[in-house]
């Protein structure tokens, strides 16, 4: 995971520290978008979408997706994912802004399961417009659980986090 | 590419017309910063990263990335890669929003090159504050050449571009 240092430039990963894994939590909880990475299964291609996400106490970081995208049934031939999380604002340099590539795996809640209809309640707080397409057959919960996570901070602020520094819930 | 219609949804992919071209371009010549997922080098586990990128005339689609990131050692050992381009704008939907996934075939430009002269005139120009790590040595430009493209125009607003559908330059 560490990257090769420069002879002329001092490798660029920092020591995790609290700060760090705060940062890292308080993009997590903020995200209602991310852009997901996934292997397209027809060729093993990397493949990024935006989604809808959101942290659900109990349950953890999860996503509403249909089962017509492509990411959907890349994940359900193979549950490796990353995930971008921590949206620009808008003002001054984006890459000035922190953000995370976490590496997580999926897994699909199954539809009727009490886990479910948990998520459905949770998700509608989190997210008003979803009851637009939360009844439609195709829609089913994704959870995420962190792998590691690669915090960007800003420009020679990077760090290597582990699962173990993202507790979720 | 296409998804299985389900027996109560229509394919959600429309017919590519002139008024999804025009919003691809759109998305590719606004972007300066992109969602660039990769497959990680050591697991082959998709990755995603936010990198600066713009549509330089005569070039193409470029970004310039340090050796030291690990996105830059992924697309040297597998040059596929996928780009999210169109940005939410911080109001409204984001999901109603248009973005473009972009799966493209990365090619590293040598420094020193006449190539990487001209991108580094017309780099400053969309980046001006690349100007502070234009000229590290550990940092490159790489041109991203189209293979296909999914458009998200909002719900239901889905078309699969082909390469024949993004004239770039």
């Amino acid at each position: 995971m560490e990257p090769s240092p420069m002879p002329d430039r001092p490798n660029p990963i920092r020591e995790t520290d609290d700060e760090a894994r705060a940062l890292a939590l308080r993009l997590i909880e903020g995200a209602r978008i991310a852009a997901l990475a996934v292997a397209d299964p027809a060729t093993g291609a990397p493949y990024v979408s935006r989604i809808a996400v959101g942290l659900v106490g109990g349950a953890g970081l999860a996503a509403l997706v249909s089962a017509l995208s492509l990411h959907t049934r890349a994940l359900r031939a193979d549950p490796r994912a990353c995930l971008l999380l921590g949206e620009p604002s808008g003002k001054g340099d984006p890459l000035a802004q922190p953000r995370l590539s976490l590496s997580a795996t999926a897994r699909f809640v199954p539809p009727g399961d009490p886990e479910d209809a948990r998520l459905r309640a949770a998700w509608t707080a989190l997210h008003p417009k979803s009851r637009l397409y939360l009844g439609l057959p195709d829609f089913a919960f994704v959870l995420f659980t962190p792998v590691s996570a690669a915090l960007n901070g800003g420009f020679a602020r990077a760090f290597a986090l582990a699962a173990s520094d993202l507790k979720l819930s």
